[in-house]
């Protein structure tokens, strides 16, 4: 499964209208061209919605909201359910500050997303869980497996809650990825990719719990084999080679 | 041509005032100190006519638009045009669009470009030519040499449609580029920064296609260098080194 | 001294909301959470005094400034010292334009920063002296020692001037730190996440010139390993091993 989605989004080379946080937009765009994706980012309201029409897949991701941004996301996301393109909304720091919370009600409010990923905090947050997080960051346990039902069906659409294993819900199917690297949690924006990634696997046929646990596997995988290259010693040297990774030719995907 | 137009910019370190996107932001800065230039980045409109007057050279990009900015665009393009600095316009997905091709207009009408870059589909559009295009990606062939030459003859300006290839025209002449590295086209902003370094290499003084092409050719023989070095493996990889080659003593660049 | 203050900030990860400028968000990240802190970025006005009181520390840097951003930035400073934690300003390309200047006095009329670092002309400018600058870049020389003790004084803060050798002063007490690599000045944004990594070191206990110095100590070290490395050839390959020393065991900070 996992070779035969990478393969497929690699032949489509999905257009994916990412509009995401500047903090990470340069490695989005690379991480989602060596995926086999092709990114686009565009934020203002006068054009969002018809990048989003051009697009095979949306994301939004609120980590450095500014209130033009919201309106354009709203849009983005409402021409995305019209045209049925998949959209993925990763509520970035949600928890942390009630600008962000009410964000995440009022895009939830007006768009459809297919998947919501994120942390435990901030899908809790989401459903009115507690975990502790500090920043954007969680670092609490809770219940993963529940976190991710009730968003799921809270909200009528996927859940997938990433940390040291994924953990996925749609329509009532839980799924676990066990595949990843703790130097993942040492980069930047790692997270933030891997929704811009979601919205590309999700972007070409096929069965949509199958398509999201085939990405995160290949992601964790991707991880995998960066990490164990004798001239990582560091998320520094790790970055470089886990965009490799992703750009691997498939068959090495093992 | 190519090392002594190296020398010389490195010699004066222009001061690029670099009016670009939010992707690929650090990318540009770095590149453009890599090949000598000095990066310099404000966007709002309260002081881009002073920072460009600081300048030797205005790169405007317009892959990330928003309303403030297209208004900081055309106030410091025209500063530029009054202090006689080059500028380089980089119609990013211009045809994606009505939003950013009436932008485009607008800062046609406003500014006198002293070269457009862009890829075939962004050129073809400015003079209502169709190529297929994708995204802020071209995929079109179309006659590269008949784009280029209605490009500059419509704006009165150097044209440069970068691809395999690089075709450029100035007032009828026209000039091939054949270095460069299919790498290129797997990281993010390649043809961004080349935007940037040619307004850094237009700066110095001299014929003005002879510098065009001299940038061209030393861009595209810094990526074969970085290309050819045994631990580039992949596009990740091949980042660092590029930026090296970039950077590497003119003596080197053959 | 420095083995004690890097091990301090590992142990608390402690919350810096970098409000910084768009081209160098990716790589203060990175370089942050390398040294042990952990980053947060929100620039909207709606959330940062809330991101703020979340925080052990905040950035306030001008490199690309704009209009709703200056607002948020005194909001968050306001927040900063009413909760009593440490800020860095860092007033990038103060002199280059009369809004920039502008700003810093605004900034500076209601915030009360921990730190001012800079390059020599960006500090002299706050003082009213004058240095040739190029840009966001000092070339001048001037009396580097002078220069600090006067910030120090007029702005009651402390002062930190970093060039080929950074000298720093508060209270009077002129202190110098001589480690560092001329790799750093190459790639972008190396002044700009220093002042992250001065609101993570002062975020801890401690001597508040004891914890300035710590900091641009091990900040040089980790440059100074990293260009040693045999495979760094340019900035390009220094970058990741930049953020690798910087990410360390400490034992090995020497």
């Amino acid at each position: 499964m996992v070779i035969s989605l990478v393969k497929q989004v690699r032949k489509e080379r999905p257009l994916i209208h990412n509009m995401t946080n500047t903090v990470v937009m340069n490695f989005t765009a690379n991480g989602l061209l060596a995926f086999g994706g092709s990114p686009i980012m565009a934020n203002a309201k006068q054009e969002a919605p018809d990048v989003t029409r051009l697009s095979q897949g949306l994301l939004l991701n609120i980590g450095t909201l500014h209130e033009d941004q919201v309106q354009a996301m709203i849009l983005a996301g409402k021409t995305a359910n019209e045209i049925g393109i998949p959209v993925v909304l990763d509520p970035v720091g949600a928890p942390a500050t009630t600008y962000r919370s009410e964000v995440c009600r009022k895009i939830l409010d007006e768009v459809q997303p297919t998947v919501i990923k994120g942390n435990a905090g901030e899908l809790a947050h989401l459903v009115g869980m507690e975990v502790e997080t500090k920043g954007v960051d969680s670092t609490g346990k809770g219940d993963l497996i529940s976190i991710v039902k009730e968003v799921s069906e809270e909200y009528g659409t996927g859940a997938v809650c990433t940390g040291e294993k994924d953990v996925g819900c749609i329509e009532g199917d839980v799924f676990i990825n066990e595949t990843g690297h703790p130097l993942l949690g040492q980069i930047t924006g790692s997270g933030c990719l891997l929704g811009s990634l979601l919205a590309a696997g999700l972007s070409v046929a096929g069965d949509t719990s199958d398509k999201i646990l085939a990405t995160l596997n290949y992601y964790g995988q991707a991880a995998e084999r960066a990490a164990s290259r004798p001239d990582v010693e560091g998320p520094g040297t790790f970055l470089p080679r886990f965009i490799d990774s992703l750009a691997a030719e498939v068959e090495h995907a093992g």
